[in-house]
């Protein structure tokens, strides 16, 4: 068996892994990340595209920031659409100057690899058969399979960034973990195509055939969706079918003269809330997806992951340069009080925007009254705005 | 037959009838109000007790605001009881100096009452088997029977502030009025006791054993309220077993040092969002109960008979005064904007702190996360405030 050494095991290669990996090390602390895909496959991921004011600090911080402040687009505001109108929420409501990054995922994690590689950090890709043991001790391990052989990993601490299907969580004993779920009756059809957006900002419709959001990643490749069905599958979905369906859910200004064409990606994804407790076990500590999922609307999943490393990095950074674990032992409560909110927001904006199977006529009405108040108060726009851009770390 | 002429019907002495017979008077606008109870029943109904700022201002305008000014309690606030502990809503949160007034419904229809008879307005109690006829006709007229006799009143307009089970709204045709309503599955168990309140200003308590309010009429005379089951009746409850039912829910601070007493009033009252579209129906308008119900948390209720009775009034006296229509024919649309937006604010404050049978685990910590949001957040404290204190007219 290979064996080997290092401060922080980081279980999982997405950006929150590279993210952690590359703050890190900066700091002077040793890192290895393992991860069971392969570059490739990491890179071909279609992921979300908005980032949080305290995502793109954290990129600069990381020094991987370059390319996204050259190449990303800075937006302050976002438009909702609804009974055939269009409305906008300036994100400066909440604060002066506040605004949000469209860059995308992929991007993120193409940036960080470099910023890894120039660095030569170690990334471990194709690591199969992952486990953890001993959290509860000072000497935790780490053993996978890499290529056919069977490699060790001791270490001080393991962070689980490995996604919500991810080994991580699952380490953590039934009767310590509490997990809180909610399905929603809906899934999320997405198309990713070469063509111009069909707007400057993003808009996020409500219709009566169902939620429709127009995104993009930058100025020549659009990410666009539509509410639909559990039941359909992407095999139903033509292109003709997706776009004709999505224009009719826009108002007619946007709709009419929008830009169509072959679809690069198309997949439909399920929505789900999802909460696992602690998120501390010993020497493990889970980050993003391993730990929470929200529905998308909104764009909070990618960015709540960096709120964890954040709160990670400074904990881990204080116990190796400082030797003061306060930040690690309340990091469980401290991403947890950040993650609630964050799932309450993504709960409510569903909720706003989506037709459920089972809405009376009076829940539309309120769910449409929901909106008329939104644009009819500034502390709501507000209140939306400063969840938006991001609740303060 | 006996008949008699005026300028308006109103359908029912509640305030918001004898609110908008006062105003109409004082701009020298004949009216007659008609109430299907005696003057003692009517007086004898336990009921609101929050008055927002507009309610406060259509009193001093009518003249029936001196005992209000006098002896009502002007509160800069309220409290939120949860996790054990009371968190306070600012109500300048919203805009400076905003306020509501605490004074019960039975002292506002008292005064309105006092302001009537010294006027000489005419209020025609016990009229029995009220019905409108011709109203698409420009002369619509009133039949009900006073003590056996049949009576008759020729009017211009007639205004329907009989309630949710008044005759008004049932004399719309059913293809022309669309109805929405969402029931809550549970209620409010009710008691009145002459004790001071357990605190200077209103506690909402969020507790898993369910919604608890401490609300007062005045230094001597308190109401308080806990959720129930909908199978519950007013004989299950011993004043014994809601004292302590109610101390329970509410954070030692409160429940250990409050002073109860028998009471003198106890009822259980189930919560229903409605509304009733449109409010106009050629010459009938309906206000207040009549054409829509919130669940009682905010307080909106007898609020949003007054913004309709400050619609009525602005339009009746632009018609008869001013030869102005415009009021009159945009009253449903104006009328209607304001409602819905409460009715969202009312099921919105009704989710927030209510424990519903079908709640999940994670259904309960969204709740919470929305309260942990709410104090954190300036934004969404000015957005209750401006809606508890009442939504502009």
């Amino acid at each position: 068996m290979q064996s080997r050494t290092t401060q922080v095991v980081i279980v999982g290669g997405g950006p929150s892994g590279l993210l952690l990996s590359q703050l890190l090390h900066k700091a002077g602390i040793d890192t290895v990340v393992l991860e069971r895909q392969s570059r490739d496959y990491v890179l071909s991921r279609i992921r979300a595209g908005v980032l949080e004011h305290g995502f793109v600090e954290l990129m600069r911080r990381a020094g991987a920031g370059a390319r996204m402040d050259r190449d990303g687009e800075v937006h302050h505001g976002f438009h909702i659409a609804h009974q055939g109108q269009l409305d906008r929420i300036n994100l400066a409501a909440s604060a002066p100057g506040q605004t949000v990054m469209v860059y995308g995922q992929t991007e993120v994690t193409r940036d960080l690899y470099a910023a890894r590689d120039a660095m030569g950090g170690q990334i471990i890709h194709e690591a199969v058969n992952v486990a953890l043991h001993d959290l509860m001790t000072g000497h935790p391990y780490v053993t996978y399979v890499l290529h056919g052989e069977k490699c060790r990993i001791d270490t001080n601490f393991i962070v689980g960034a490995d996604g919500f299907h991810g080994v991580s969580r699952k380490s953590i004993p039934a009767d310590i973990l509490q997990e809180y779920e909610k399905v929603y009756p809906f899934g999320w059809l997405g198309v990713l195509s070469e063509t111009p957006p069909a707007a400057a900002e993003l808009i996020y419709a409500r219709h009566e055939r169902g939620f429709a959001l127009c995104s993009m990643r930058n100025a020549r490749l659009s990410r666009y969706y539509i509410q639909v069905p559990l039941t359909d599958r992407v095999e139903d979905w033509s292109d003709d079918a997706f776009w004709s369906e999505l224009k009719r859910r826009l108002p007619d200004q946007i709709g009419q003269k929008m830009q169509t064409g072959p679809s690069i990606e198309k997949s439909i994804a399920p929505l789900r809330s999802f909460v696992a407790e602690p998120m501390r076990y010993g020497t493990l500590f889970l980050a993003g997806d391993a730990a929470h999922i929200v529905p998308p609307t909104g764009a909070k999943g990618l960015n709540l992951a960096a709120s964890d490393i954040h709160y990670l990095y400074e904990g881990l950074a204080d116990h190796f340069l400082r030797g003061d674990d306060a930040g690690l032992d309340s990091y469980s409560e401290k991403a947890l009080a950040r993650v609630w909110k964050a799932e309450r927001f993504s709960w409510w904006m569903t909720g706003l925007l989506h037709r459920f199977p089972d809405m009376s006529p009076a829940d539309l009405r309120l769910q449409q009254a929901g909106l008329d108040y939104l644009f009819s108060s500034d502390a709501a726009q507000a209140s939306l705005a400063e969840n938006y851009v991001g609740l303060p770390y």
